[in-house]
C-alpha cells in the first residue's frame, strides 16, 4: 500500500517539501482551476504586505477517500515554506489563506493527499452504523497508528501511543477509541499521507509594500520651482517647496528626468525645432558632456544636492520617484562609448527617433536588436541600481511600450530580487493590450485611460473592467489628473470646478492618484487644438506663483486627509458603483470588510451647475434595516445627518463637487 | 540589425520550423490569450476531421513595426508542420484557420515576426506623404531586397530581382517601385523576418473521426437477445437482431462485458447475495477459469463467433462498442497470477469491493497504489489492444472516476498514438468536476446528467453550460435515455409518451445519443423506490418480444432518419434555445453556417396532454424579413406550411411530442 513518502514530521517538513515530488503515475489527486492565477502561472499575481492571500482550487481524487490539502507559500529562491490547511467549501472547491508578511516575489502551490486514517475511520463508522462485522478493520487501524507513531511528536504522539497500546491490549474497546475526536485530530496531523500530489508548477506572487497600492503623487518639474525668471531652479528651490506640497497631503514627489540635457538638435519653446543653448531643452533628451543617466543636470545642482532633496522629502514623510526614460540625446556619452547600441544611417549620421512623419530630432533610441543587447540591458539595470543606492525607491518609466517586453520582465525581476521595496510605474499610454501586458510582466502600477474618461457611463465601464475583471490580479491603476504631456480638454474648458471634479474622482476611485504641478493652480492654457500645455516648462524655465488666486490647494488637502483617515481607500479594488438617478452624478462606495468602515462617495460630473440625485444606500448589506433611521457622517465637514430608508436625495454644487460619508450606525432618535 | 534567423525558404521551412526557437531576450512579440486552449495547453482541445480549426490570439509587439503571424499545426511526434497566415481582426486580436485532415493528437502554435520590408515601406510612404526627403531610406530598402533575394523562389524571386535591379539602376523611380503591390506580396512571403517569436509551449489538439461527435448507439444485452427462456442467447442470436436495430437507424451496437463471469459470490436475481451456478451472474464480475478480460463468456460463444458478430455489424454499416470495466471477479486468472495487484485481508482472503455500508461481494478492485502499478496499467492497455486487434474501435468505460486519473490520460494517449480512430466513452456518473476532468484528460465522449434533466429550466441551463462554456472545447455529451442501471422515474411513470419525449430530446439536443434495449418497448418496471429495472437482465436471462405492442420503434426510426438527413445535427455545439411562451414546451435550433440548413425543434415535455405555445423564429438572422411570408418544411411529414412573421403558434400532443422544421425559403405566394 505505501508507495508514497510517509507523512513528514513537522520538523522535517520545511526541508522535505520542496524536494518532494509526485511519483510519476501516482499523482492521483486533481488540483484544478486555481484562483488566483494569471495565465496558469505565467505571470505573477500581486498583493500587499498584510494581505490575507486566499487561494482556492478544485481538489478531488478518484474514489471515496478523505482528502486533505495545504496551501504552501515561500519567498522565491528559498525553501522556507509556510503552510495553511485548506478547507472544503462546496462542490470539490477548497480554499485556504496565508497572511503575507514579507515583500518580494513568492511562489505558492497546493499539496493534497488522502488521509489514510480518516478514510479508514469513515469506513469503520459506516460499518458500525450498519451493524456489520468490524474485525477485519482493526488490523488496518492498528497498522495506521503504528505508522503514525514513528513520526508523531508532542501531544499528538502521546494520544496516538495511548490509543495504539489500548487497541493492542483490548480489541473490545477499540471501536470507540478509534472514533474518538482527539485521535482524529492527532492523526490528521501525523497520520500517513497517501497519494501526495503537488500542483505544478508553483505559481508566482509578488508582494509589495503598502505604497504600491496607496499613494498620492505630486509631479514636480524641478526647473520651475524657483523664483528667478529665465533661470533654472535648483534642488534647493525644490526643497523650499516641500512644506507646501506636504500640506496638500501628498506623499510621493515625482521628478521628470533630472539628468544633463543634450545640446544637439535641442528643442526650443513649445517644442520648436532649432532651439539654442539659451533654451533649457527637453529633460527627456538625456545626456551631454556632463554625463548620462547617472548624472545630474548641472543647472539643478550636484548629486549631493539631489541627496539633500531626497533627505528633505524623507524628513517630511515623503519619498522621491524618479523618471526612467530609456533614450538618449545625441550627446549622451554612451553614443561614443557604445555606437553598436544605436543605428546609423548610410551617411554615418545617427538615426534619431521618428514615427513618420513625426520626428524627434533631439532623441536617439536604443537598438534593442543589436548584437550586444545584453550590454544595453545591463547598463540600464545599472542606472536603476545607481539611483536606488542614492535613495530612490520608486521609478516612473517613460513609454515602456516602445521597448522590448522581455527587457522589462527581466529588469523588474532582477531589481526586485535584491530590492523588493522598489516600485515601478508604467507610463504606457497605448492600446489596452500592451498596457495590460506590461502590468502582467511586472510593473507595480500603471497609468490608465482615466485621464480621458469623463462621463458616468465611461467611468463606470472602465473602473468595472479594472476592478472586476482579470486585471484586478495584476493591474494597479494610478489615476493622474494631468501630466506634462496631457492637459485634458475637460480641464481646458471647465474652470476650477473641472479641476475639483477630476481631483475628487482621482483621489477616491482608486488607491493611487497624482497631479502634475500647476493642477492645483487650475492652470489650463493649452496650445491650439491640442492637449499640450501652452508655454510648457518641458521646453522653458517658468516661475509660478504657488499661491495664486483661484488655487484649489485646500480642497486637495481635504481629499488627501479623508483618504488617510479612512482605511477603505487603501484597497484599490473595493470599488462598487451604486444607483443614482442622475447621469451627471456618479455614486459609489469603497467597501470595507467592516461595513461601518465603508465610504460612500457622490461626485457631480457637471462643472457648470448644481446637480441633484436620489441615491440608493445598500443598508441591508451594512447590517441596517431598510425601515430604520440611521446616522451618516459627512467626511468633509464631520457633521452628522439623520436619514431614514435607503433612498436619499442629495444635492451637489460645483464649488465642492463631492459628497463623501460613512454610516455612523443606527440612529438613537 | 539581423539578430534573428533569416526568413526560411519554403522548402526549408518544414525542417527548420520545429527547431527554430526564440533567442532568449529577443522574443519581443507578445502572443497572449490564445483561444481555444484548455488550462494554457495542459489539456487538448477536441475537434473532428474536416473541421476548420480556428485559432485566435492577442499578438502585438513594442513600437510601430508591422507584424505578421502564422498558425502552425502538426501531428504530435512529427515535424510536418502545416501553416496558415493569421490576419488581424481588431484591437491586436489575430485569427487564422487550418482545415483538419487527419485524426490523432496534434500540436498547434503561433509564430509571429516583424516584417522588416513592410515596416520600412510604411515609413517610406508616410514620409513621401509628408514630402520629407527619402534618400536615407533607399539604402535600407535595397538591403532588404538583397537579403530577400537570397531565399526567394519562383515568381516572387523574379519580382524581387527585377525591383532590386531597377532600384540599383535608377533611384529616381525607386519610390514607386518600392510601393508597388506586387513587390509587397512577394516580400511578405520572402522578405526578412525579424524578432521571430513562437508561442511556447505548443498546445495540444485531438482530432477524431466523425463518429466521435455524431452517432446513435443501441446498448444490447447479449444474453437476452435469444428466444429460449432460462438460457443464454449467443452471438448468433445477436446477429439475428441486427436488421431490426439497423431499421431503427442506430449505427453503434454497444455490448456490456462479454467475458467469462466469476462463480464465487455470484449474484442472483435482482442483485441477491448468494446466487447459484444456475444464475448467469453480473457480467461486470469479469473472469473465471474460462479466462479474463480478453476471453469470451462461453455461454455467448467463441472469439470467432464474436468476430462474426463484428463482421455482421460492419456489413450493416454499424460498429461495435465494447464495455471496458476495470475490475475482476474473485475467480479472475489475474488474482492468482498477480496477487500483488490486489489487496488481501489479515485472514488471507481477498478484499472485495465495498463502499460501506454497500458491499460488492462478486467484484474485486485493483490496488492502483501497488508497487507494480505499472504492471496493472500495461495489462489493462493490452486488453484494449487485444480488442482493437479483433475489430473493436469504440470503448465504453465503466466507472472511470474510481480509477486513477493519470491512468486514463496515459491509456488513451498510448492507444490513440497508434490508433487515432479509437473512441472512448466515459461513464462517470459522479460529481461535475471529476466528470469534466475525465473529459479533459482524453475521453472522447462523456455520459451526462441529461438522464435526470426533465424540465425546461433544467434542460436549458444544463445544455447551455455544456455548449456555451469552456466545456465545449473538451466535453462531448453522449445523451442516454436509460442504461441497465438507470430507469429514470420520468420513464417509470409517464407511459409511452414519456419514452417518446426522452428519445426526441436525446436525439436532437446533441450529436450523440443512445438507448438501452427495452427502451424501444417502453419497458418501465422498476424495483420499488429505485431506478433499477425489476428483474434486470444484469442478473438473469430474459427473452423479449422485440415487436411487442406499444413499442415506439417507428418513432425512433424517424428520429434517426431526420438526424441523418440534416447535417445540422452533426455539430454537437450548435444548439441555441429560442423563446416559447409555455414552460412545458422546449424550443431550440441546431444552427448551421448556411442558415437554411438550420433545424428548429419544439418538444413538449408533458407526457399527459396537449401543449400549445407561441414560438419566436429568428427570421432576420436567417436572412428573412420579419414582415414577409415564408415556407417551412416539417421534417417528419415533409409537408410544407406558409407562415408570416416570426411569431407562430404551435400545438404538440403526446402521440408525437416533437415538431421539427426547416425554413424552405420565402414564400412565392
Amino acid at each position: 500500500m505505501a508507495v508514497t513518502a510517509p507523512a513528514p514530521a513537522a520538523a522535517e517538513a520545511k526541508a522535505q517539501m520542496p524536494r518532494l515530488r509526485p511519483v510519476a503515475g501516482n499523482h492521483r489527486i486533481a488540483i484544478e482551476s486555481v484562483t488566483p492565477q494569471i495565465a496558469y502561472g505565467r505571470y505573477p499575481v500581486k498583493r500587499i504586505i498584510g494581505d490575507q492571500f486566499q487561494v482556492s482550487a478544485d481538489i478531488f481524487g478518484d474514489g471515496h477517500d478523505r482528502l486533505r490539502a495545504t496551501l504552501l507559500l515561500c519567498r522565491a529562491g528559498t525553501v522556507d515554506w509556510r503552510m495553511a490547511a485548506m478547507q472544503p467549501v462546496d462542490n470539490d472547491r477548497w480554499s485556504g489563506a496565508i497572511t503575507l508578511t514579507e515583500p518580494g516575489r513568492h511562489l505558492y502551490t497546493i499539496e493534497a493527499w488522502t488521509d489514510a486514517f480518516a478514510s479508514w475511520r469513515d469506513r469503520l463508522a459506516a460499518k458500525r452504523q450498519a451493524a456489520q462485522p468490524l474485525t477485519d478493520e482493526f488490523a488496518e487501524g492498528v497498522a495506521l497508528l503504528a505508522e503514525a507513531v514513528r513520526y508523531a511528536d508532542g501531544n499528538g504522539r502521546t494520544t496516538i501511543e495511548t490509543a495504539l497500546a489500548s487497541a493492542q491490549r483490548d480489541a473490545a474497546t477499540a471501536v470507540d477509541l478509534f472514533l474518538a475526536p482527539a485521535l482524529e485530530t492527532a492523526m490528521a496531523e501525523w497520520g500517513p499521507r497517501r497519494r501526495v500530489t503537488r500542483l505544478e508548477p508553483a505559481r508566482p506572487l509578488v508582494v509589495d509594500r503598502a505604497e504600491a497600492r496607496f499613494a498620492a503623487w505630486y509631479e514636480m518639474f524641478p526647473r520651475s520651482q524657483g523664483t528667478v525668471p529665465g533661470q533654472s531652479a535648483t534642488f534647493a528651490d525644490c526643497v523650499a517647496r516641500l512644506d507646501d506640497i506636504a500640506a496638500m497631503g501628498f506623499d510621493t514627489i515625482y521628478l521628470p528626468p533630472i539628468h544633463p540635457i543634450g545640446l544637439t538638435n535641442r528643442k526650443g519653446r513649445n517644442n520648436a525645432v532649432g532651439g539654442s543653448a539659451d533654451d533649457p531643452g527637453s529633460p527627456y533628451a538625456i545626456g551631454s558632456a556632463a554625463g548620462g543617466h547617472d548624472a545630474i543636470d548641472p543647472a539643478l545642482g550636484t548629486l549631493a544636492d539631489f541627496q539633500d532633496f531626497v533627505a528633505a522629502c524623507r524628513e517630511r514623510g515623503m519619498e522621491v520617484a524618479l523618471d526612467f526614460a530609456v533614450q538618449c540625446s545625441l550627446d549622451h556619452p554612451w553614443i561614443k562609448q557604445h555606437p553598436d547600441w544605436f543605428e546609423f544611417l548610410a551617411d554615418g549620421s545617427i538615426r534619431y527617433a521618428e514615427n513618420p512623419p513625426k520626428k524627434y530630432q533631439d532623441i536617439v533610441n536604443f537598438n534593442f536588436d543589436a548584437a550586444d543587447w545584453r550590454g544595453i540591458w545591463r547598463a540600464l539595470r545599472d542606472v536603476v541600481r545607481f539611483w536606488i543606492a542614492h535613495g530612490v525607491h520608486v521609478f516612473r518609466v517613460d513609454n515602456p511600450h516602445t521597448k522590448p517586453y522581455p527587457f522589462w520582465e527581466w529588469l523588474i525581476r532582477e531589481i526586485q530580487a535584491a530590492h523588493p521595496e522598489i516600485i515601478f510605474l508604467s507610463e504606457a499610454f497605448t492600446r489596452p493590450k500592451p498596457m495590460h501586458q506590461l502590468a502582467k510582466l511586472g510593473f507595480t502600477q500603471s497609468y490608465t485611460y482615466f485621464t480621458w474618461r469623463n462621463d458616468k457611463v465611461e467611468l463606470t465601464d472602465y473602473f468595472t473592467e479594472l476592478t472586476r475583471g482579470d486585471a484586478r490580479e495584476y493591474f494597479r491603476a494610478h489615476l493622474f489628473t494631468n501630466t506634462p504631456d496631457i492637459l485634458p480638454r475637460f480641464l481646458q474648458t471647465g474652470g476650477a470646478a473641472a479641476f475639483r471634479i477630476r481631483a475628487a474622482l482621482a483621489a477616491t476611485l482608486g488607491g493611487l492618484w497624482g497631479i502634475y504641478n500647476g493642477f492645483e493652480l487650475c492652470e489650463n492654457r493649452a496650445l491650439p487644438d491640442s492637449e499640450e500645455y501652452a508655454d510648457s516648462e518641458k521646453y522653458e524655465y517658468k516661475v509660478w506663483d504657488w499661491d495664486r488666486p483661484g488655487n484649489i490647494k485646500p480642497f486637495i488637502a481635504e481629499l488627501n486627509r479623508i483618504r488617510r483617515e479612512n482605511a477603505a481607500f487603501t484597497d484599490g479594488l473595493n470599488l462598487e458603483f451604486l444607483p443614482a438617478d442622475n447621469p451627471r452624478i456618479l455614486f459609489y462606495a469603497r467597501m470595507a470588510v467592516d461595513a461601518h468602515e465603508s465610504v460612500f462617495i457622490a461626485v457631480s460630473l457637471n462643472p457648470a451647475g448644481d446637480e441633484a440625485a436620489m441615491i440608493d444606500v445598500p443598508l441591508t448589506r451594512l447590517g441596517l434595516s431598510n425601515d430604520g433611521r440611521f446616522v451618516v457622517r459627512n467626511l468633509f465637514s464631520d457633521e452628522t445627518l439623520q436619514w431614514a430608508g435607503p433612498q436619499q436625495s442629495i444635492w451637489i454644487g460645483p464649488g465642492r463637487p463631492i459628497f463623501a460619508f460613512k454610516l455612523a450606525g443606527p440612529s438613537d432618535a
